[in-house]
This record gives C-alpha cells, structure tokens and sequence, in this order.
C-alpha cells in the first residue's frame, strides 16, 4: 500500500457555516463539581421516575418484544399517535392522529421543518430573544432571519404584517420561553393567531416547558385557536427524560404528510422501542401525578433564585419572574457584557449563560440566562451571592 | 374567532421532489398474513436477543439512571465508540474514537453527510444498482447522481477516472449489497481505495451486512486500508435489533467534527439509554456468540431459496449466489417488467421488490430483489415456485 494524500474536504455550503453551539462548549467547561452553574438547560434527574421507566421496558419487552425490537413505521407507534391526538384534542379543534408525527426529539422536528420549509434566503421570523437549538437548526437550510419585537408579554403581533411577505413561517416559544422565561398572554396569543391567518403566515409554536407551570394554570395552546394554520411541538424530555429523545410535531395534513417524508429520508424512524415504553407508562394517567412533582419542585428552586436575587442583586439590573419552566433572564446596565462577566464568574466558581447568542440579529451582549432547576436553593443562594457582587463591582 | 383560509403551503425546493421509499409503500400492501412476503428488508425477530436486551436495561437503570436518562454528548456514549474503535482498528490502521460519530440508525449516518458534503448539483457516484436508502437521503440534497459501472465482482475502478472529476464522494456497499447480494472481491477492494486515492475521491463504505458472511470467513474493510480517505458506516440493526435505532459512522477528524456539528443541529444526540445499554451487551463479546447464530439461520433459508430457484425459476433468468447478507438479485429476460410483474404475483399471493428503484439513473426494469430472512423454508419453497410458474409463463 503506498502512502496517501489526505484529502481536503469539499465541504458543502451549507456545512461551511455550521458551528458548535457556544452554549454546549460553555457547558463542557462548567461541569467541574466546584462551580455553581446556573448555565444547565438540563431538566432535574431527580425527577426522572427510573422504576416506571424500567417496568414499562419490562412489560414491552414480555409483551410483544418482535414489534418493539423491529423497525417500525415512519410516523410513529400508532397508540401513543392517538393518545397525543386525544390530549392534544379540545372542544373547538379535534387533532387527529394522521397530522402527528413522531421525532427524535423537537430538536429533530425543527430540523424536518427546516428542511422541508427552508430554502436558501427564505425569509423565518423569530423571537427576540429566542431559542438557541431553533436558529441553530433552521440556520443550516440558511435562511434570512427576521427579529420580531418582544415586550414583557412576549412577540408583538402589530409588527408582523410589515416583516410577514414571503415569510416562510414565524416561530415561537409561547410558554416560559427559553431563554427570556415569559409566556405569551392569551390576548397576544389569540392576536398572533388571527394576523398570522391574516397573514397566512405559518405559525410554528415549540411548547417544551408548557405543563411546567408552577401553579398549574395553563394557557390554551395556539394549535387549537387554527390547526390549519399552527404547526405544534411537544417533547417527553422536561416532563419524563430528555435521553430517551422523543419528542414529535403536529401539523396540518399536508405539512404533516411533507415532514413524515423527511423523516423517512432522514433516519427511517424513531425507536420503537422507546415509543411503546413511553406509551406504557403514560397510558393510564402518570403524567398527571408526575408532572405536579416537578412543578414543586422548580418553582421552589425559582422562588429560591428570585428571592436571592432580591436581596444580591444591584437595582440597575432587571430580570423576569417566571411562572414556570426552567430559565430567568437577567438585563444588566448596557455598559457590562456578559460574556466577558462570564469570565470572571468562572473564576470565582458560578457559571451561566450569555444572552448574546439567543439573538439572530443584533445581540443585547447585557443580557444572560440563568437556569435554577439543577441546583439546591443552598447553592442557588450562594451562588446568586457571588454573581450580584461580581456585577455590583461593574456598576 | 373568525374562519381562516388554510395555508397554501410553499415548500422549499429540496421538499419537493420529496417522494416516499416506492419499497416502504409496496411493503405495507404485503404485509396480509396470507401473502408469502420475500419483500421484506428486514432482520428476522427470531434473531432478537429479546432476554439479553432486556437484562442490558434493567442494569443500565439500576445502576447509572441519572446518566442514561438524561441528556448525552453529541458525539456519543464514550465507552461504546472506545469499543467501536478497539474492534475497527486493525495491525495497519489505528481507529480513534475522536473518528466516530453515534447516529439514530446508520440511515441518519447518510443525512449527515449528505447535509456536510452535498451542494445542488454536486456529483455523487454510486453503484448500479445501488441501495434505496442512500440514494433517498442523498436526493434530499439535490446532487447529480453519477452511475458507476458493476460487474459480478461489483465496482469497476476502471471506470472511475472519467467520473471522479469534482465528485464528493462514491458511495459503495461492499458486503452482500442491498439489493444485489453481491460483494466487492479483495482486488477490487485494493483498487478501489487506490484509485480513490489518488483521485482524491472520498470513499464511503457502507457496511450493514459485513458481519453476517454464511461462511464466517470476512473481507477486510476498505477502511483499514485508507482510514485517511475512506468513511465507514456500521450498524447494530443486523446483528442485535433494528429497533433501537443505532448505528455509527467513522470519518477522518476533518469530516468527523463537521459530521457532530451537523449532528448536534439535527437531533442533539443518539439516546444515551439505548447506547448504554448496547456497550452492556456487546463488551464482554457477546456478539461473537450470537452473531453466528443469525449466519447459519440465514444461510440456511438462503441455500432453501436458492434450492428452490434452482428447480421452479426458468433458465432464462439469472441470479446472484450471495454468500451471506438478506438479499438475492433477479434478472429476467429484458421484455418481462418487474413492476407489471408483480402485480400478477400479488394477486398469487407472492410478493418481492422490483429492481428499478434500486438505479440512480437508467433503471433496469427486468430485474428483482428477494429476501428470504424472515420466511421458513417451507414457505420459500411455496412461494419461488408461484413466482417460477408465474415467470415461466411470460417466455
């Protein structure tokens, strides 16, 4: 065999401006057992229910071990399809199973929608700030991104009719979005919904976090406001385990048929086995114990981290006080940037996130997010002790 | 709330020529109990080691819950690509674990290199026939497929140079291909990854089958030979289950990282569970023992196939002798199309794969493909005699 060249990859355009998510190399650096980090987007282990999990793998794995260990179909096992049609399902708008596709977690939907939505230069409007994995999966189809004003109670719908032409969809995180932690009013929602109709604008509504509330009152999804025109996400990883990756995306008949297609090209379909585990457990009503257990407990680790912040925190930074999910966004005076603020919070052992890169255009570098659920109110004390003195420093 | 006009949906042009697997739609039509099904491309559920899988988990979860249940790395389960890389390197060619990447089946193996390596209109060179799958999770990027000349011992090097010209990559399948049942002769497999080489053409091996030789005996890998300039694809889906959904590719550092960049916009991570639990049955060489089992269960039911073809099949058709694999090839007199052709052998309750969706360009209508794997004897014997009868009447 004679020596060869190696070869210098031709990488496709596309590929070219791929990058790692800053985010996940900001948490490689911050899993040290000595730092507070406030940086996780990890749900709590400690609410992962392990023996529910592990009889429900048992029983599939007795039961009908020939279908769960086979390939299966592309859209998903078709119980847990119905069962997500069912809960999905409300007076005015009946979900059928035939618009629900399963994924490998959202993550994966976001990426089927990018590719099946997305062409070069496409117009996509997104939150601002919004979520980081979103711009990072749709940015590989490269689309233009367009920042739609946000207020305190989340997109501004009066802005949408100016950016909507030729727009491919508009994506949002209605409830206790990561990264801000606000939620769309139901007047904003029921706005958004009409002007996007209006508009005929699709409207891709990513709800992670939405049965996260810590008082248990929830806010009607936009899905069942227009199902022909609102494509919907949900996830098993914040209310049953994020390592299993299951998560699916609801659409209208015809998207829902183009996604499914995608799919089948992508990775054939999402394991089965996994799928008919998750049906075993949420079929007779787990989730509805389950899930009140983790709402205590977040809340209490938020109410834990504001109340910390009230007494550490200088008064010249704001930040919002959600009433769910996992994340708090903190302003600081325009003149301190936060990734250089990182620094230093490394050094002196707290660790969070940077809001810049939450931005698709022109980043507030004053802004970070903080992440309470993975740390005790102890530690969250500490640690907001150390941060608010850090930043009382920069004043 | 007022009636909205639903969506005109605009797709982006890759969404387009999106069309479903023409196999995957024929499968579902032969799936009838009362049709003896050589359509089939998947493993035999008798092969499932159902107990040992089931055993994996429940250590899995009794002893690391919080980390198989949580979110992973992007790149995969650290100790299962160390096990990988032991197993895949050889005296020549040292595999590092940094060259491998975890991925949801080695289908999504293919979507990520065609999202890093792909523009519209970038040739990719492939075999004549080729496997669908590959060429469904190319198309999605929109290349200029470019057919490669095969004979019975596959590849023709030969041919290459006149083709490699600004070419991405040639996809081959050097064991027991899908649909041919044909494998690559070791000269042929030293020529290739010469020729590749100096044509500075990436080399991508896709090797599902490579494990499952009836006689136990192996050809060495083309990566070994080049690990510089040749991509290998593994899988677990034909040796432990499909339905699990795991597999992985080998790239040269450059590619890799690209590779995990893409990966990580696509789905974050493979589940951790599902990777954990698969190091646990394979690392104390489980697979050595079981993997013969599926070699002497599918030799068998291909010798009884072969038998079979050998008495009811006219002279006029011809086939391949595969010596291990699913999958054997037809060739019928060029007037007979195997599409109209099944469509008879339907109605006689008979059914199998026409060959024409197996060619990138210019399909050959005559041809067919056959599996045997997850039909008994008895059956196959049947079954080959209707289709023996039913092609004997065309001459």
């Amino acid at each position: 065999m004679t020596a060869h060249t190696p070869i210098d990859w031709q990488f496709s355009e596309r590929a070219q401006q791929l990058k790692s998510s800053a985010i996940r190399e900001i948490l490689k650096i911050t899993q040290r057992p000595d730092i507070i980090s406030f940086a996780g987007g990890l749900p709590s282990p400690a609410t992962f229910p392990v023996e529910v999990i592990n009889a429900a793998f048992d029983k599939v794995l007795a039961e009908q071990p020939k279908v769960a260990l086979q390939y299966g179909p592309t859209d998903g096992y078709a119980p847990l399809r119905e069962w997500l049609a069912h809960r999905l399902s409300s007076a005015d708008a009946q979900i059928v199973p035939e618009q629900i596709l399963m994924t490998s977690g959202s993550q994966q939907a976001l990426d089927l929608l990018g590719k099946v939505l997305i062409d070069e230069g496409s117009k996509v409007l997104v939150e601002t700030p919004s979520y980081l994995g979103a711009l990072q999966a749709f940015s590989v189809y490269r689309p233009e991104f367009v920042s739609v004003a946000t207020d305190d109670h989340g997109l501004v719908p009066e802005s949408l009719p100016a950016l909507a032409s030729g727009a491919r969809l508009l994506y949002a995180l209605p409830n206790f979005q990561n990264p801000s932690g606000r939620s769309l009013s139901l007047e904003r929602r029921q706005q958004l919904v009409e002007t996007c109709a209006r508009l005929q604008l699709p409207l891709l509504e990513d709800d992670p976090y939405g049965a996260l509330s810590y008082t248990g009152r929830s806010m009607p999804r936009m899905l069942n406001m227009n199902p022909d025109g609102v494509i919907y996400m949900g996830s098993f990883s914040k209310i049953l385990t994020p390592g299993i990756r299951l998560g699916y995306v609801v659409a209208p008949l015809a998207l829902a048929r183009k996604l499914e297609m995608a799919k089948q090209a992508t990775d054939l379909h999402t394991a089965q086995l996994t799928q008919m585990m998750v049906y075993e457990v949420v079929k007779d009503g787990f989730l509805d114990q389950h899930i009140p257990t983790i709402r205590t407990l977040y809340g209490n680790q938020c109410q834990a981290m504001l109340d910390a912040m009230d007494e550490f925190f200088p008064k010249q930074a704001s930040w919002t006080r959600p009433e769910g999910g996992m994340f708090i966004w903190v302003t600081l005076p325009k003149h301190i940037n936060a990734m250089q603020l990182l620094d230093e919070s490394v050094a002196a052992k707290v660790a969070f996130v940077p809001g810049g890169p939450f931005y698709a255009n022109e980043p507030e570098h004053n802004t970070l997010r903080l992440s309470f659920v993975t740390v005790s109110p102890e530690k969250i004390r500490a640690g907001i002790k150390i941060l608010g003195e850090l930043i009382q420093s920069k004043l």
